[in-house]
């Protein structure tokens, strides 16, 4: 979400912490190669939480195999990060449900946080972002129930609402149009005092092939729904992340509409691409989201 | 096949033979390094077969090069296999028209595996596996007929039958509900005897685009027919392979409709990643066969 | 062009500029491989013209960085070039618009050799070619009309009519099949006096999926229109000079239906390989063709 | 050690414990291609102990960062390795000190395994292997003593035995010819009663260019000294390992001289090619040994 | 030298100017990564400066091909770049030979810059750089005399005195104890003023194995003289610059002779391993400096 | 020795015959990408002959694996080449002892190549590049003694002599300064009549650093002996090629001591970079021969 901030002009602030030494001055390199302030990427611990990503293709999905445990980020507690230089400043702070489910020590912080952005008037984003890998819904829910109450946006997935906070959507099947998830979009702003909520919602036809379209619901208008794009996929890795960033970038310099068909716009670019960041400007964000793409030739 | 196997947890011994140097060193531990048990394959001879091939995509179709003319296979002469020792408490013998395509020498060798395997109970199986760069169909069929009688399962793609058998299916389409490819297999069986008779049918919109589907017949129940699935294609090589591999687990664990499923599920991932092997576990398919693939992120 | 004309047993001789050093060579060298005749490439200037090329994806399109400016070609001047020499025996000459975008120079060598081959009766072919990040239309239209005037054999993309000689398709749609696109070749051939006209008809669905076909018109008869393909792409660039070189190959050996339609496959089996030549037979390209392109394994 | 030995035509256990995942399952893959019996590895555990190697070259050095915190094999833990099964018929039990720096779990299974070879009459060799990034010399002191006493093979670097077992050498250069080498070789076996003791003296010029020779004593010989090799450096990882493997071989099938000479070529060999296997036969290390090693070439 | 500045704690800024493309930008990003200030390379332009480099071995060297005409930087011209914010609170405004030989531009902005930092008290460092390829020893003296006048730190390698600045060293060979260089040094500081120079005595033996050490005087005291390190090559491009890098830092934080010391160790190490940028820290220089480099492996 | 050849400016025509397939077509491309006429490379047969090759380092010697049973080219048969054609206008025919070693076919052509090359005044050249890997010293005597007779230039390593003619050195060791060399270049002459004999002496330290020097004898002169090189090898592999090209070019050019230096400081250059072929331009080997070469960098 920084890195694809960051190229769009914000001045993003990415807070992590990662050991002393070659492995983690290289993903401090790769965030700051892009324009990321990494001032507050905190040294120290043992090692750097990696993944392993196992690309899918047709049928068979892609797999992520999580090595985290013991990560010097894991070992995150309060006191550590100086919050009051983070968010002097700051229009948004965006924390994410990964993060929730590393642990009591991240968790702690997240919570010191959202104190601190709210003591300042720092807006609150999070992205729900759950991870059955990383811990059940039982706990997701207990975790993060408490701890997203009344931000003012939330970013979720199909079924993020579900393993996360409780609210299953009642579809009976993936198709965006489903009036099942523009009720669910109301449920969630009524349930926890979200701002502005945003619902991706992604069709999985295929490793291959993706429907993306989301909806937007925030004030008193109706819930938006965005066009829907079919991806022939490069790497769907980071288009979440991608879609959270659009937003972000969107409601600071459009109306809610246009917001959503930036974001909607941005993911879709991200996941023609390989790897986690979005290599894309503004110009071409709006160029998709204002004039479809057929993939023709720039020469 | 075997690597399939003994990935799922059979005892899978490959009978071949290659050249005591580095390069055929290489291919018997590429065999080994997945639990293929390699004892049985001999050292001998001057070069190893190879085979060049081009990948395909669209219009554009794969396209293999043999370069076995010489190899230590083809130099193969009865006497040289302990065949008590391969077939001591084998369930199956698994053999391939392409070995029977490289001269007199596997011929006789052929013979001689179907042979040891008929006295000691080891059930037969033979995968057609026509190649038209390696005979011509008059001569496979001269060769083939005799030993594929009484085979306790026959494998084979749309046309091998045809060019291998004399079978024709008579067909008018590639579409697999076609009643010919039901009325085919039953010729199949009352022909040559078979046990059970396995039909892939392949249908090849384009060297991107495949569907896979199956047809069985064993017993006296009807003609079974698998789901059929689209595939967004990595590497059809080996995609037969997997197919073969996935009957013979099946047949060994499930009742028919289910080693039906099986096999087709496991063609049907293979088929979605580079190289000749099924790098894919027996919970993936099964996952596949019961619930359909959309491809979903694992993590 | 000359790539392909080359491994299809044409006599191809490239005529352009080079800097005399290791990287002019290695230019040089990689027509040389393919059988073209490139003893009428000139050595001389400080650097070589370069591009970048980002493939496309999806809604993501391919995108064309030129770096050309002081190129060895750019500095191109009447009297460098032994025009008898070159067109000795031959039967075409064909340039490109391209060569007419990059200034004074290339313009006066264009007009000096359109004037040596009509002297010798060699016939003119002329490949539109538009490129916006080369010139504006305006400037095309002024250099490229009186250039054009009278070639045996124009070729041209959908735009390029518009933006090159300001004849406006006028279609209402990407629709190959919309009537304007027959009458558009029409009126080239009017206005331009053209001996023969093909209309390359590219229909973008997005950066891995297009749609391929072509109107041809000479002589009398009516106007004639290809096969479509939709083509999985693998790399668009080189498209277009894979249908100018299967004209060019095909109006020699055959009747003009014949010859489109081997033009037209041709370039969809260009677009299904990777890099800007299409390595491809004529006995493949006939294939497809006449069987259509299933992508088969040849084995 | 145990591929080279493996590849040699020993019968090579290899004991571990891997997670039951994918990358686990690539690690004992890539033992079992090359003949390592690796039916004793374990599956258990979250994540695989990994290692990050900068390789080094003239002055600058290599470097090893581990990241083995949590790995499956620290959890190791006494009754989950069948030493019956493992040691049954075996000549050898080979240890390291680095499995002596994981920690206690690790730790106890060694004394558990060295009782149980005791039992069966199977020989203990030790590699002591000290490093410096998983434990301090006081740390691997107070280990190590205890569980080498009385080891029947001992293979040491220069200044393993110091750290490990607190006999410096006292030498005041990297000469392999000061006689205060030979004299440690005897304070090793007085000191912990070692049947063999093999000390391998590495001169490290620079990184990409080092001197190797050794030392070996046992029964009431005089210490022997190897030939000594001049190596230009592809990759030192591995190279111990290939020594401890030559020993075990050498001592089996040689007298000590022959087999002190077996292990410094098989090391010297190892150190010429890339990765950490030793890719090389008896006899290519034979005929170093025999010839010494002009770097010809075969054809 | 900003790269190498940058991940030793120094606050470096880069100035600059590239296209404002794609290309232009991975170029900033480039230096960004390493914590390089890029706040003031500006956007404009048509094409990035290029070099094709071919690494050199043993009797071939290293070939560097020029594609710099036409680039963004040589039309850098005065009044672009805003000095008085590059030079606030700056110590040093380093810059090189290089610059100067690409034309009236690029000159004018550092007679620009020059002037600025004299007028601020800023320091002014100059690396001679002379490249054979981009201008004669007749247009370098030129240029490079007035301009070089009176900095306060001069760095030149073995023949750029008498290339730029026509004070020929007069030694008979390259052997770095020829006390023509000691002379050399001190002529260069009587006739141009320098506060300080360093000279660079690189022994070619071949593409593969240099030899490297300097000289440096200042002040009133002797020229110092450093140790001489033996390098086998990996790629010497990118040395002179980590010696720059290492006198700016070591003049800073140290004596001269420690700061000579530093600086060599500095250049030998980058000389170890590919590319353009001096990946080594502080400590590793430092290390190298005092303790000699003999390439252990630390793990 | 065709692509050094061409590359300098000769007209080389090289004589092969390979399949009638991709694979052979890029073995032809990539002998005409340098220049080398290709017209009178046949084709036929089923597989082009390979070689697999394992580069060596050190003490580890390179090592090549031949697959070229059964090849195209050891099909050749009398007849089957133009001569007459091939040899027009040509100053030198130059053959190999390897294609002596293919069999009888070869064979057979060989002498009627040389036949037809004395009939036209063509003089004859010979590499004797004795090959232990595809026969016997006492096979090679056999039929290379009345092949090589009268040669106008033959050319040998160290020991070919001895094994392909008999004619040993006797030389007690590596040293290219002992008269036994000098010996042995009058003997071959005197033995076989041969105008002009070059012996190349190849000192191998190891894989990774080697002598390479030579002698030169024909008329009434001394034997001429050139600079020593020391060179630290890249590839070896296509060193003697490159060594016999430069002989051809240097005899053509030049007096027989220059072209002795030619030709060894072709062959120097040859082994410090990649692949069989001498990238290297007229000029770069002259430098190398007159001044020597310190790998300094151009730029």
């Amino acid at each position: 979400v920084a890195v694809a901030l960051a190229q769009w002009g914000a001045e993003a602030v990415h807070v992590s912490r990662v050991p002393d030494h070659e492995i983690g001055e290289m993903a401090v390199g790769a965030l700051r190669r892009y324009g990321v302030d990494t001032r507050h990427v905190l040294r120290g611990g043992e090692r750097l939480g990696l993944y392993f990503l196992e690309h899918g293709a047709s049928q068979r999905g892609p797999k992520v195999l999580y090595d985290r445990a013991g990560s010097a980020f894991t070992e995150l507690r309060t006191g550590m990060v100086d919050w009051e230089a983070v968010l002097d400043g700051a229009d948004w702070l965006l924390w994410t449900g990964i993060t929730a489910a590393l642990g009591d020590g991240p968790r702690a912080v997240l919570r010191e946080a959202i104190e601190a952005a709210r003591q300042r008037g720092v807006r609150v984003a999070v992205d729900l972002n759950y991870r059955a890998k990383l811990w059940t819904a039982a706990e997701a829910r207990a975790v993060m129930r408490p701890l997203v109450e009344g931000a003012d946006l939330c970013v979720a997935g199909r079924e993020d609402a579900d393993h996360t906070l409780g609210l299953a959507s009642g579809a009976s099947s993936d198709d965006p149009t489903d009036p099942a998830y523009e009720a669910l979009v109301r449920r969630m702003r009524e349930a926890f005092g979200f701002g502005v909520v945003a619902l991706a919602l992604r069709e999985s036809f295929s490793a291959s092939r993706h429907g993306f379209s989301a909806l937007l619901h925030g004030g008193d208008g109706p819930v938006l729904r965005s066009r829907r794009y079919e991806v022939a996929l490069v790497d769907r890795v980071g288009g979440g992340d991608a879609f959270t960033a659009g937003l972000l970038y969107g409601l600071h310099h459009h109306a809610p509409a246009e917001a959503l068909a930036f974001a909607v716009a941005a993911s879709c670019l991200k996941q023609t691409m390989p790897g986690d960041f979005a290599h894309v400007s503004v110009e071409e964000v709006r160029r998709l989201a204002e004039q479809g793409g057929g993939g023709r030739v720039e020469r």
